[in-house]
């Protein structure tokens, strides 16, 4: 079995857009599932699923919902850009590049993975503030985020989207999720096609973390 | 470095409720915290911050407002339980009872880290969906998962908790937490009173993973 260290794992676990079409082994799958079942969830309730997606009318229907979307979004955040100084606008273009790809090739991957989630069996402790509530994702991003990881040991590439969430009845439909079900995330994995993982550009510690109150820079 | 090979960390990261006072190091919490760093977030925005609490005043404040929230779930939780099967009574109530624990020692851990997003830098695919919205958190909890991670490799316990989401208000005000951002977890973090890690209990992989569609159990 192939494994890596924790902390090599986490910081060179990179969004792989560009993916083979080559099928991914059972065994491999089954780990990488496998790892999302270990993830901590509110009260030990596990009120996530993930269905895995292979066969070839599913993932074209898929694909078709995803480019859809895709294509407005990308549309939207190009012209957004065109304001953006030269370095934001490539790094930035660089990524959606990488998006049109995934998009273009989303039925050819050989696995997508749906993960879905009952409201109902949630301790939604935000749910009644004036802002958007996320608490009920902290049950289900834990697995998605193992399985992003399990992916990384086996050299698979793979990438967290949430784009086809915002078509999630025809998503449900396709796959019979019944109520109260909805979907937290689709991803796509497959053997990179590029060189995969590597070192992730994320920004430096004094900006992310605080010292006693926000604002407060921690000590990097 | 302490380190532990992926899988291992994966698979027996517990949720930790009972912490010694004894500080974490300086060193070993700057590992930690870094790891949460490298958490994908939607258009790598990183919309996250997080907050790390150890003066005893502020410690002391957030475990009032803690164990207001715990007493009434728990006493609205013991009295669901009366009429369930003994089994899951007796899980539930060890459960019920490290948590009972982890309230009436909240002030006494050592480092109370606390994770706030901003709304208004993620795109919320569900917004607009007639069900509770998650998406936010897929750019708050992949990090959150990650700290966790990094505790299990440095012996340290830990535990998710989203309690204190209920009395946000509160929590902004006593850490300066600016508008528009919210809170996402409060995550205890101490070296564990008894043995700390180990194995943990969930579904058969069967139960969690179905194969192209809703129901249909995968192969385990």
């Amino acid at each position: 079995m192939p494994d890596i260290a924790l902390y090599d794992a986490l910081s060179t676990l990179r969004a792989v857009r560009r993916l083979r079409p080559d099928p991914v082994p059972d065994d491999v799958l089954h780990r990488v599932l496998d790892a999302a079942r270990f993830a901590p969830t509110g009260g030990n309730r596990q009120p996530w699923r993930m269905i895995v997606v292979r066969e070839p009318q599913s993932k074209a229907r898929l694909a078709q919902l995803y480019s859809g979307v895709w294509d407005a979004y990308a549309r939207s955040h190009r012209a957004l850009l065109e304001k953006a100084p030269e370095k934001t606008r490539e790094r930035q273009e660089k990524m959606l590049r990488a998006g049109d790809h995934l998009s273009r090739h989303f039925a050819a991957t050989p696995v997508l993975v749906v993960f879905c989630f009952n409201p109902e069996e949630m301790a939604i402790t935000d749910a009644k503030l004036d802002r958007p509530s996320v608490v009920g994702g902290g049950s289900v991003y834990p697995a998605v985020q193992n399985l992003l990881l399990a992916c990384r040991a086996e050299g698979l590439g793979c990438v967290l989207t949430t784009l086809l969430c915002s078509v999630e009845e025809e998503v449900r439909s396709l796959l019979s999720i019944p109520d109260p079900w909805g979907t937290a995330a689709v991803v796509p994995i497959g053997y990179p096609v590029l060189r995969g993982h590597g070192p992730v550009s994320r920004r430096p510690l004094s900006k992310l973390a605080f010292d006693e109150r926000f604002g407060t820079a921690y000590p990097d």
